[in-house]
């Protein structure tokens, strides 16, 4: 098993100086302190590593030095998409498990899907999947076809759908009851994912002002942004 | 000037006897009481009728009996899309107002683009403005071929749009400041329609509930929702 | 080991005749199917329970048969004011852990608390606390003095405590990144419990119709509700 | 009449150099170049005024020299209570005239009152009073006593309550529908005075970087803030 770290050679140098190199880790100087549990869970396979004194050959280097922090956006970039993509897929299952559940429950004289409460809760779910769908479609379409507006589009959805994502578990929850958040379901386990989800990747902070300064830069430099392009 | 209303032939038959006539405002019996006033003002054109007697000949009828409601509908529904691309159109004017005064007001030692609270109202509605458009272009298009799904579509803009509408001018307003709510600029105006539009047309509330309708029929009949379709 | 339960003696007739009995966990018929997990965990000490045929002596019965409803009502309304002040207890933990990170964690050349949106997050989360501190201190004070309005305060604190909960510690751990849903850190169990508050002890819709009903009742029995009372 | 104006005797010291003078609105060279039309109205009382070579004598100025600055946060602490009052008091009335419309108005078989979309306005709009009312209590008392945290309550209402006011008129509107919005209720002129708070004397922006500036503040020289004290 390998490990990709980024190193920077040069700290005062900035990012134009980051590489990334392959670190077996069965390396000498690489010590695996403990998995770093999550959720409550103990551990996890997200781990604490401890480099010391670790020496790995040049042909390690992945690309070349000064390409590391591109290489790891150019990842990143994708793995957002794909990260949304997933995360429309898990919408639209707790989207069937709150409609499934507002047609079989009956409380206080009639069916969930009678009280507008619930009704409430599938529409503003629809308007968020079909927001966060269309979103991510545009997102991946400037991807594609190398769009300038695509690293926008991909930090807008990197904020938008996790959100939204969050949004319409913790409504399928709410009509679920205490079996929402139970092991029974996967909602509970799609409650945990949105959340981390809003951090994994850089917080939605990072991202806002990523946008802002995307846009700023464009009015700056051609007075406008072209929201119809 | 005329005046199209709906007559209901048969109240107790409920909406299949629904008509619409045309009746000239001068015809004996119509009687403007006032205009209404809005936001403050003391009258408007949306005016108070009061009907006395009046007749109006058959050949006033548009289309047939039991046309009404369905002829009413089918206004609207092209109505709603339009009012959805005129609020996106707004919304984008209020961007610009947003980024110019971003760019050009100074405040404790930085410009307001340098700002994190600003930079979060550039990207919040950069966000809000593609959903919207997106969404709206979507519904268009199932208007536009005629899709089953285009009613949900035009309820889901209907509350969507309005909302996100009135969120984009109410951050152009607050980075203006003062001036926002001014009748200097066009921002007030926005304010004041945007939030006219959660009303016109039908309450949030109701479209809310026909949303929700739409989604548990196709579930009852079909087994789920194609948010891909 | 004893299990309280309630037991509906005449369906028809509805809560007036609900009654509460002990039923020992080791009575014959008592069947502990298993241990309900939440939250991913694969058990947890809220148990499925199946009932055959069990009898219990009647001396077993809490208080009158009639008196059931009322009996779980008076110790409800009680653990909700609990609930809550064990939630701003946590909540205030929460804030304690946000404004640490703040002020020891540097990113983009700056602290943390340096960056308007973490200082948003400080606002938002002492006016949160605030609110609900407040609010519980007035229900509990009426609830002590059985004040009439007790339980539309205990209804409002059940909804808003929670739900302000929620937003405090997200924004913890959102100060705190990948560190706050990790288990070094009490902030991703209080997401957790804060979530489930919501719905345990009724959830927040039936306590918003709870509210909405007391206050309806009393414009129709005196005209109006006073907020200043 | 007179106008009272701050004056920077030597911008680069700051604030501390700040003075408050009357200036007679008939002094020589005192032009008042228009009423600055707010809400879509051509004018109104906030004026717009040039300054040429205006003079005063003396004894003209309020309080010393180096004091202006402070005497006007003096008389905008109590006036933010003030107007933090006086919001409670619309929202009170704003209340009543939701629940009037709810208990008087039927749609779709049945009285407002009943739909849950209705409870839940009157049962969040019930929360939002009470917490805007505690909060003010408590900065009110807090001013009395002189109390060091009074500022950061005054900071706390100044953002809570108008927005707290704006939630419970915009749920008043959209009960009445048209009429909401028409001049024909005060709900209209609420609205627009509950948006123009959240800019008055001060933006939200502006508060809650001073509530995080006080509790930042405790935390570095107290180690904490104390929420019960």
């Amino acid at each position: 098993m390998t490990r990709v770290v980024e190193a920077d050679h040069d700290p005062a140098s900035g990012r134009g100086q980051m590489a990334q190199l392959i670190v077996p880790t069965d390396a000498p100087g690489v010590n695996i302190v403990r998995g770093v549990g999550i959720w409550g869970r103990p551990t996890s396979d997200h781990v604490e590593v401890r480099y010391e004194d670790v020496r790995v050959p040049a042909s390690n280097l992945l690309g070349a030095v000064g390409q590391g922090h591109q290489a790891a956006q150019d990842r990143l970039g994708a793995g957002r998409v794909f990260h949304c993509m997933n995360s429309i897929g898990q919408m639209w299952r707790a989207f069937d498990l709150m409609v499934e559940r507002a047609t079989t429950r009956t409380v206080h004289g009639g069916p969930l899907q009678d009280k507008q409460f619930v009704q409430g809760f599938i529409a503003d779910s629809y308007m968020d999947i079909s927001a966060a769908r269309l979103m991510t479609i545009q997102a991946a379409e400037r991807v594609a076809r190398n769009d300038r507006g695509a690293r926008t589009d991909i930090s807008s959805i990197k904020v938008f759908v996790p959100a939204a994502y969050s949004r319409v578990v913790d409504r399928a929850i709410q009509v679920w009851g205490a079996a929402g958040v139970s092991s029974d379901l996967p909602l509970s386990g799609m409650y945990l994912g949105a959340r981390t989800l809003r951090l994994a990747d850089g917080p939605d902070e990072v991202h806002k002002v990523l946008i802002a300064k995307h846009v700023l830069d464009r009015y700056a430099t051609e007075g406008g942004w072209d929201f119809g392009n």
